[in-house]
């Protein structure tokens, strides 16, 4: 495949107008403003077409599509204990299926080539990821409220058994499976300790939620005398490769224990906003040295899987609350939702247009209005277009979304099935 | 023409599902779960489709589209004096035509049947919305900084008697004319009580930029030893029908006197965060009675013209700054983004679907990914699917805008000429 006479936005916000891309075997073997000898196969024209890296959705829950709209506007307690669990109590595998699909065409249209979950029913989500093409680090939650039961006897643990293997360890790496104590307060230090070195013994990545709430982090404090990321630190957990979602609520010392162990931050600015979590410091946590990624948390909380929005929203939240036009600049808003979120999933040779990463590509039309004057595509692509301008998503070289339609996806059924199991919980 | 089974939002978020929408002359004139027995000419199926009212931006300045992405991340004063009024003094007449028009079709597609404009080479903008279709309320921008000169020896003052006649007080009343001064820092008591006056005369609405920065709001104050809303007070703007924009740096008190006089406050909240302005107390005004509506600003600094988007960030934000989920809930935006739009502009049978209301309609695609599933059509509206998810705008029952294409204009050479504008200006 080669993507001819293209403008070309690299992950550190810099332009290149009018490159050659050549994809041969999933990777990027070709980079220049002239075009190469050799022969790429399908020539696609670049003319008033922008190429960017794929966009890596660092924290999400992928079936709750499902909640989408449902528990609207009520405090987080409520939402949780009166909507969102006793609907997921009634959850069935085909539901997560489906919803998985929808969660990943929308995220495809939207210019996602790879996204981090935590959620159960896991090989649903596996088995949705394998057929669609996408990338993805799924992450089986943990979560124990029985304080006579270990890991060990967790459904979560003899699911991991299985998923290691089945997805983990077979096929080309491009569905991962992640280790995810849920979060501080809905597990135990040895929980923790246990997860951890499950992560240590298959070589796996890890997530987990962290001071998403004000409430959850002091209440850590008043229980264990120290915050939930120090926890981690004592459990082992940050000697793993680790994403913290949200850390809304992170002290100093937090974000200089987390950079000590290169721990990234996923930064989901929306939800925290919808659901009056509070406002996380991403760009001191920058400073600071700690590697930040971008993410949607689930539909049921913000409610779309958009990450241009998404990174549109982080930046206009960094300046607003700082009163600084110059807080959280487009170029490092790209260079987070792009190469920090690879990194975060392990992903060394992704996340950027640059020769010899994988072909993990998005391309949007420049005809669209909001690219209208060409004055700064970076900002047009954040401020101005947004999402609607995507018109190609590709993942490992192989083309998933092309103008509006997929091409391993019936979005048609998808929409269906997700409405008859949904209809169907509610009956319930 | 007949809406035949469509669902509705009504402004203040009530949902009708399976309705019957009849136009006539403009003018919605059947609104029922039951077919009308009368033929009201073309039928469109609304299976799948949900209608709302139109939305009306509250403050913007369209031709802005020219410098649209020009001038990104710099603190206001560097914004304003390095980029926005060098670009602005070799602006001409027809860049200003097309910048509009560019605007316009932006504003179209993304929902918005009608907008509350300041700026000058007003005749440009006027005749660009008349030959669109949209719905406009047109300020003259008036500033001063030459204390030798009273407002009738302004330009703007002659402009506007020119334009009154031509525009204002002929036509249908789609077009009307404002009498716009800029702000307090750009005027003088004087300017702002002959501006008034002028209103007063013509029986013209007024728009003024408040207390958008904290710098501005306390150099009024240390000027006038009052607050620029007081000074407003003291000249006789108040008691003028007006839109305020901003107001991000209001008192208390300041809010006590817009409501004492039914003033409107046009909440921009993704340009005061982009500049970084601040973060005005939406729901506050609302609290106290203040008529509050929905502005973009311009592209300049938003910088898009995108109203669904702007009011899913004024909800965001006031849940995100207040910790408050249930903060300025979705039926309320809808309600400020569309009624309250149209009482600003003095607009009292617009806003609304209900009978008798002019026929400005805005119908989205429910088969978008963000409104599945249909948990809540409010929230997908606002928070799932947004304004991709338009298919058709109707402004005063005529189509405007449908499945990507315009009616009225010719989107095509509309880019060029913005372009050729926005390049001849750069190379002045």
């Amino acid at each position: 495949m080669l993507f001819e006479n293209v403008g070309v936005l690299k992950a550190d916000g810099t332009y290149l107008p009018a490159q050659y891309v050549g994809i041969r075997d999933s990777h990027i073997v070709w980079l220049s403003d002239t075009p190469p000898v050799e022969d790429f196969g399908e020539r696609i024209d670049g003319k008033d077409r922008l190429l960017i890296p794929g966009l890596y959705n660092a924290h999400t829950h992928v079936a709750m599509t499902l909640m989408r709209g449902y528990g609207e506007e009520l405090p987080l307690q409520s939402w949780l204990f009166d909507r969102i669990f006793p609907f997921e109590d009634k959850l069935f595998a085909e539901a997560v299926y489906w919803g998985s699909l929808l969660g990943m065409a929308e995220m495809l249209s939207t210019g996602t080539v790879s996204f981090t979950d935590m959620y159960y029913f896991c090989e649903e989500t596996a088995k949705a990821a394998l057929e669609c093409g996408i990338k993805a680090n799924i992450g089986r939650g943990v979560s124990c409220f029985d304080e006579s039961k270990r890991f060990s006897d967790l459904p979560a643990y003899a699911e991991l058994k299985e998923l290691i293997p089945t997805y983990h360890e077979s096929g080309d790496g491009r569905v991962r499976i992640d280790v995810a104590p849920h979060a501080e307060y809905t597990t135990r230090p040895d929980i923790l300790r246990d997860t951890a070195a499950m992560a240590g013994e298959y070589g796996l990545r890890m997530q987990i939620h962290v001071s998403e709430t004000n409430k959850e982090h002091l209440e850590c404090v008043g229980r264990h005398g120290m915050t939930p990321t120090a926890l981690l630190e004592q459990t082992g957990v940050l000697d793993r490769p680790l994403t913290v979602a949200h850390g809304v609520w992170l002290t100093d010392t937090d974000m200089e224990r987390l950079a000590k162990h290169g721990t990234t931050v996923a930064h989901c600015a929306k939800s925290n906003m919808k659901l009056g979590s509070g406002i996380a410091q991403a760009e001191k946590l920058i400073r600071k040295g700690v590697p930040v990624a971008i993410g949607t948390d689930s539909a049921a909380s913000n409610n779309a899987l958009d990450m241009l929005d998404e990174m549109r929203m982080a930046g206009l939240l960094a300046k607003g609350v700082s009163c600084d036009p110059a807080a959280f600049p487009a170029a490092t808003l790209l260079q987070c939702g792009t190469r920090g979120g690879a990194l975060s999933q392990g992903r060394e040779d992704c996340g950027d247009v640059a020769l010899g990463y994988r072909a993990d590509l998005v391309m949007l039309d420049m005809t669209d209005i909001g690219f209208c004057p060409a004055h700064a595509p970076l900002s047009n692509l954040l401020y101005g277009a947004g999402s609607r301008a995507v018109c190609m998503t590709v993942v490992d070289g192989h083309i998933l979304y092309q103008n509006g339609e997929f091409t391993t996806l019936d979005i048609e059924r998808i929409r269906l099935e997700t409405q008859r199991c949904t209809d169907q919980i509610l009956r319930m």
